[in-house]
């Protein structure tokens, strides 16, 4: 069940965090009492915690209260997490708080296929100016936490048979870190990153929620029961290639027929679009041309949103969210996108499981990927596991 | 986070029984170690355990070890669950052991649509006899669980707007129970609850699971990371709505066309049979035929199976599980029903998600629903908020 035996052992050290980490001051009795651990078990932790800088006392003249200055609170600047979005033709880098917060990032231009050792060594190289202008160093670093575009083993941190990404296959990359950064590295796929981040910044908490990303690819990350579902190889929200009733005839790079990556990703949608006189090659473009208010372009993305819609549709009945979210470049040609989304869900899923559904464009843009990382990196480094490795 | 402040609350509580519930037996050292409690606090949640009967010390001439009489280990007969199965025509009832196991059962004809009062008022009459043949009286029953065939709210226990059930929409089945038997009450769909059931009798333990019921109606029962997920209105895996490609045209009962259930489901395959001369009414004419094998029966399950296995197959993308059983009065259809599914399945579904997917009629017949409704109450019973209420 558990390896335990430390001070930090057990499910209590994380609901200890977890009380902290909302940034609110408690007292030893306040953490005693909601734990249901005993006040010396929680001092023993308090002190581990301060010992490591993550939690300090808090100042009782700025407290309500008139207690003595009994009082900490999570340390939000004591450590950084770094995060890592590689996509298919660029990786962004991001340092945040240990609140998840981006307080610096910046990107550079690098194709996935060009391997691990050249992608992740661009990575680094932002990384350092980056730590400079916080005046921090690499020791700053709580943890890395590393997006994928493609599945990935998430116990070892190795990509898995990732199509398209030649030379990453089981390649260690949390063993890669290790030479230049001394901190734990989790590695997941981009989408369950993204889901991860657009979850987190939420208007309110949803237990059961989807975030889509429709890029060059779909896929969807799962969030439910409040925690995120990776599945029995982790390549749970893999709807890119879900068959859907408008593709017969229509082939996948996958080797089937009809998958919803051939007919309402961004190239297929470009693909369409051009098949029919109208230039395009690319998501990009498709959105350049709504934008511009090219009505074919705006049918075409219509029927995209109602491709996914079918497969929305399905995913509903499975797992009843109360949130989906849909994000990536495609996500940019807005309403239409959406519109054909609703259309069919309202068609076709049940009334009870749409009656208090939201259906909207991701919030966190461009920066679900991000914020995604730094949380999963700040999670693990602030859970039991983590603090015990600090 | 939490309520707090019991002896028994917080999360360790749970993990202390989760530790005693496999009946082997444990000194407080080694719940203090696995726990991270204090040996102290370990204590007192024992003691608890033990006034309450729900263990007890164990003889150390029994143990390997040569230690003093210190270890203690659940009492599977301490108390007992009592699981309630409604079905459409039919109610069961069982008393299981604090592990689980069914230890007598009965069953009575009734129509669902009598309502709430004639069909509780029926099973509660079946539980004294079975009481009595155990030498035992209500009061041994520490909790009850409740199967129905339609959407429950979880949390209270009512049914939510169920077709086909008159009567029963946020009818207080809990507060039904309550003038008869004196303790909680937790009620959940039937095929949650057969989920349940089939999960806890798997050969391997599986943290990916879909459990398929094809008899009148068609759904699922989800447990994804380790958890039943029931989704934010309690209706997670109502795949019976979900289109199929050869349901153009093909109305269901719930207004849309082209449904699983509309195709797939016993009554949908007996009357495509009776179109065609072979005189069929229900999912058990269905069996019968194939049993006797009609070519015609036997070709209409295996089609019935390819239909499921297109939902299955988006399924498998959405949720990656390890282990899909299906169960229902069509899996007595047996090989004929399974090998539709594998067809579409391993046709349609990414090979990485079906290389160590097993996929296999489930083992526990028509058991799995008082399984389920045992396993749900005990859980709760011997809960954090289970154990405080006793």
């Amino acid at each position: 069940m558990s390896n335990g035996g430390s001070a930090l052992g057990g499910a209590d050290a994380s609901e200890l965090f977890q009380l902290l980490r909302d940034g609110s001051p408690r007292t030893v009795s306040e953490l005693a009492a909601v734990t249901g651990l005993a006040r010396s078990t929680v001092g023993l932790r308090l002190d581990a915690l301060t010992s490591l800088g993550l939690i300090g006392p808090v100042d009782p003249g700025l407290s309500t209260g008139g207690r003595p200055p009994k009082r900490v609170a999570l340390l939000p600047l004591a450590r950084l997490a770094l995060a890592i979005d590689v996509g298919a033709s660029h990786v962004q880098v991001a340092l945040t708080n240990l609140v998840g917060d981006v307080l610096l990032r910046q990107r550079a231009p690098i194709s996935v296929a060009a391997g691990p050792d050249p992608v992740l060594g661009r990575a680094l190289q932002l990384v350092d100016p980056l730590l400079e202008e916080l005046g921090r160093d690499r020791a700053a670093i709580i943890a890395i936490g590393v997006g994928l575009p493609g599945p990935v083993h998430f116990e070892t941190g190795r990509p898995s048979k990732p199509p398209l990404m030649p030379g990453w296959d089981a390649f260690d990359v949390p063993g890669w870190f290790r030479d230049h950064i001394d901190a734990p590295v989790l590695v997941d796929n981009d989408v369950n990153i993204m889901a991860l981040g657009e979850h987190s910044r939420l208007e309110s908490p949803a237990g059961h929620f989807l975030f889509v990303k429709v890029a060059t690819g779909i896929g969807a990350g799962i969030i439910s029961g409040g925690r995120l579902q990776r599945g029995a190889q982790g390549i749970a929200g893999d709807i890119g290639h879900v068959r859907v009733s408008r593709g017969t005839g229509v082939l996948c790079r996958c080797g089937n027929e009809g998958c919803l990556e051939a007919l309402a990703s961004g190239p297929a949608v470009a693909a369409e679009l051009s098949a029919h006189g109208v230039e395009a090659r690319s998501a990009r473009d498709v959105v350049a041309l709504v934008a511009d208010g090219d009505l074919r372009a705006i049918q075409a993305v219509r029927q995209a949103g109602r491709d996914l819609g079918e497969v929305l549709a399905a995913s509903i009945s499975f797992l009843n969210p109360s949130v989906i979210t849909i994000g990536g470049q495609m996500a940019a040609a807005g309403e239409h996108l959406l519109a054909g989304v609703r259309e069919v869900v309202y068609q076709r899923a049940m009334p009870l499981a749409t009656r208090n559904l939201q259906i909207a464009t991701a919030r966190t843009a461009d920066k679900a990927g991000l914020i995604g990382a730094g949380m999963l990196a700040i999670h693990h480094a602030l859970s039991p596991e983590g603090l015990q490795a600090l």
